[in-house]
């Protein structure tokens, strides 16, 4: 780290500073400018207490980090990308697009199994489906719950698509995870550090969506606290981040697509539907993911999107979800991540 | 609602409108200008389907809400300001200024019953300490758990000051309940309905701290799950919002306690400490918060914070908490608010 | 527009409301709801006094516009794409993509026509280059003002590029206008309405940068100033808005590309280069443009950047700005807008 | 500057960053850890050229600056508070709070002369009014121009009020100095640095207001601007910054009143009215304001709000303007800043 003095601090402070920093058990380093005293302190900013409340101290202007904060995301030391396998599909980094897809909530039979077959047809591997949902207000529609559940359940096995669901509360943990091939954390939990410990710990893989106001580096040190937990199988999720935007729901923010495959090994997935909560949208923020090098999408889809029962804005209908297959196929080839049909 | 169809909509698409707002529950009431028909929506926001999904439509160009979300944290109705009792001490409108203090996170016997007694004796009546810490990297400190929470009880026992403490995680909630008089819900979990719901449950007073990138709105809807759980007795609390601004941790955001006042009868709280991450800064961000209406201060205090386990650089130590508490007096007089000494 | 009332107000506040909105020159509709009545409010919102004063009235609740507030840009009314024609060169829909480039800031006759002669080479028909340069502080590199303005007439006229360069000042005007083909308006500047109009009376056209935080509707109203001022000329150019993120110097929002292009018939290019503020992301980002449908790219290229004179950081070299040209390719080919080489 | 080199990087690298930091004039003092590099690099970075540019280099992670880029503004060396005289008053830290207030814009000679009479009354010294408006929207009301200007200077020689009115083109500085005791730089113009070099060296005092998403290092910069124009006497200005929140126009930030009163010897000045856009808070705005160590007030009065030509519904009224001038009153006093009577 760097310890910044004043200017000006007479030596006394200086080397009160000092000995504070090697009480931290860091080695000091003074550097003295002509009107600034530096102190580059040196040892493992990840293992020892943080030097950053020196900042309480009257001699000190600011405490700047230099190393990374996260040691298991990090593409740093030449690691792999991880390739994540679900139900024996393999997601990331030179494997074809993984599209996801299928509503918002699951509403009821008829609507999961229509939706199901039909985004199965049009390419899909992996359906969503909301049973818990985290909703604004109280007074609106939470979800079905276990009977959601156990649709989306019915779901797999019918139509051999692989799912993909919320967790909202631990309480539920072991049941979600009994029903679904991965986990999907939201953006309102992304910091919900409990919830992530608890999903890491079933083994599945485990989607963290990006929270609404989250730096990427606190989004990277969501998933250290996936991949600490003992769980490598993480998707990063960007879905939009809160801006002063008001034209979309959110600003679905595509540099951290590049930015995530830059700094991590993990797989990235873009979710347009609540990146951008219009579906007129969606299709353009899904070539530009797969330009930015996105190794899937996460797309709402639903029968009769004027009547859903949440988000129906965003959802897309079948044909639309067709046409959008159909109008990515290019792009996912100029990525040289083509599906296979 | 109302409902906005796009430019130059044919009649045949007016009447579709038209009539899945009567299938939805609403009546339609179509005014037909120039350029674009819009058609007003009459019925009960709060219980019916939301017309939001219509946005999906073709023929529509945008949905506006009309109606108040929240029904029972508004103000409207000319309902009296809520006041909270905690352990006798009513804090609330027209009440003296109700101060918190106390460390980040609790670390030690020694450094909490410092702290306490020392803010005791400076004219705060709550205590705070964290047991379980939020914190963003797994690699830091994250409370001493059980062992804090006893800590705090003595404390209580010792120094007879209410204690509050946050509640991180659900499996935690009768523990945390046990000992806190006041249970504190994050930031990262403002949105945690889960988590609000069972500490609702508890029957103890909550202080909900307001999300890094909550609107107002949906801060109050979230206040809302609390009292639509059954606990009339919340504490809203402002701690800084995430904006570009880089000189401090968050922006304080003083004038959401003039529009938390103005749209709730409930009492609001400061956190000047979170709000601005830096020491140096909090006695200013407290008179602020005087004059602006807040019936409390939450006020980070360390026995020696250049050596806080967490966060020392925006906690304050003994003499300037004693320093605070003597600078504000004008302010709470001017506010008619004036402390009990 | 909407006027919403509060709710129960009485019949007389009703009428005076009413009333008023008739002598602004509405015509108003009321309707009542069981809580609140709203009032459409019939009438050209473009050419009207505004009704949102009403919010000052106590009977008031909110005022909600209902038209679009820019008659020129949009492409309401089947209005075609805009194709402007640079020296010959023909920029917008259905054209190939435009490549412009070039240095931040022109430094010097080397610098300036190593970089024309090696952006040509590569593809490039628009030469970039600061004469000009507006700084956060006054002790930075300012630009060499004149003497630079006429390295770029030279570069045209010995590489037959066209000349892109930002205009600071109306008192530069007709000087810059003399020797750029296209005038850029900086995003410090972009509601520095008295510049766009002196710029648009150029004739020149103009490309026009989306403010720090300007909602999209601003960016889309400033472009309306230059239509409304007689030129029909102009470039709408992302360059990267302002959030929480730190990683990034600004937040390149690609969605704004498709939503430009989805509003209005203008032209859409996007600048890379500020919008991330680091070389390393700048091909990516150009990928991700270019699948959201952008017609040109703004890219900073600089022989030697670690020794530039202003924003090194974010200048490609040579032989990156080859790398880009190169792998921009299957994607300019997915979207079907291939350069001819 | 601190220049971070990558972890890892040999020695090679190494030396060759350090040579380049030589080249630009820096004294380099490398600082070994185990695993990465880092060089402190010694010298003036106001004067140098800034190693940002590094950033570009292969072996470079980031470059941290560590002197403050402001070097008139800033408070260090133990400048003393700039008091600043505008005909004869006083304004600046030990003052009276001082009061300007007036119509948003200047619509009549009746409109102004009644406002002036009435803000004059009730304890304000400065009447400000708008000639020349800078509108989002180029159909919305532009002002009146020199006629405007003209009635301002009238109510000045009527009612012994300065004026402050904005300056919004290069080209009218001279007619607007003619008639204006302050001289204002909008919040659109806060980076227009060729207007603030216009307007400083007018030689009249000028109040600058914050861009909407300006960090505070960036207004002092632009601050700084002034005064290296040979203008010492800056008011800064709070007027709302840009937020996701919905509820006001703009979140007012208090917290940059402490700020810039800590970092600069300059007088600070608070637009409640712009800083959250509603009437109904102005009021709790300004004692917040005042406590937070404001200067003064600037505030838009008119006398028929609902019927004035721009911005009503943030203007209050004669009435609410006598109360606000009533009810902050013991608040200057608790800041000890009481006004005269």
């Amino acid at each position: 780290m760097i310890v910044v003095l004043k200017p000006h601090t007479p030596t006394g402070g200086i080397d009160r500073v000092i000995r504070e920093i090697e009480r931290l058990g860091y080695k000091p380093h003074p550097v003295c400018g002509d009107i600034q005293t530096i102190v580059a302190a040196i040892g493992d900013e990840t293992t020892h207490g943080s030097l950053e409340t020196l900042t309480a101290w009257p001699e000190v202007e600011s405490v700047m980090r230099v190393q990374k904060r996260y040691k298991l995301v990090t593409r740093e030391g030449d690691r792999p990308d991880t390739t994540i396998t679900v139900r024996g599909q393999k997601i990331g980094a030179g494997q074809p697009l993984c599209l996801m897809a299928g509503p918002c909530s699951v509403e009821s039979e008829t609507q999961l199994m229509t939706t199901a077959e039909a985004v199965k047809k049009a390419g899909a591997t992996i359906l969503r489906g909301g049973a818990f949902k985290p909703r604004t207000s109280p007074y609106e529609f939470q979800g079905l719950g276990e009977k959601g559940l156990k649709l989306l359940s019915k779901a797999r096995d019918e139509f051999g698509l692989s799912i993909i669901t919320e967790l909202l509360s631990e309480a539920d943990t072991d049941l979600v995870a009994e029903h679904a091939d991965i986990l999907q954390i939201g953006a309102r939990n992304s910091q919900n550090f409990q919830l992530l410990i608890r999903a890491a710990k079933t083994g599945k893989p485990v989607l963290l969506k990006r929270g609404l106001s989250m730096r990427i580096e606190e989004w990277l040190l969501a998933a250290e606290y996936l991949l600490a937990s003992g769980n490598p199988n993480v998707f990063l999720c960007e879905r939009g981040i809160r801006t002063f935007e008001t034209y979309t729901r959110n600003t679905l923010d595509l540099s951290a697509v590049a930015i995530a495959k830059k700094e991590t090994h993990l797989p990235v997935i873009v979710d347009p539907s609540q990146g951008c909560g219009r579906a007129d949208l969606v299709i353009e923020m899904c070539k530009g993911a797969i330009a930015m090098g996105a190794d899937g999408l996460l797309v709402e889809v639903h029968p009769n999107p004027s009547q859903a029962w949440s988000d129906g804005q965003q959802q897309l209908d079948v044909s639309l979800f067709n046409e959008l297959v159909r109008v990515i196929s290019p792009f996912t080839q100029a990525a040289g991540r083509p599906q296979t049909t």
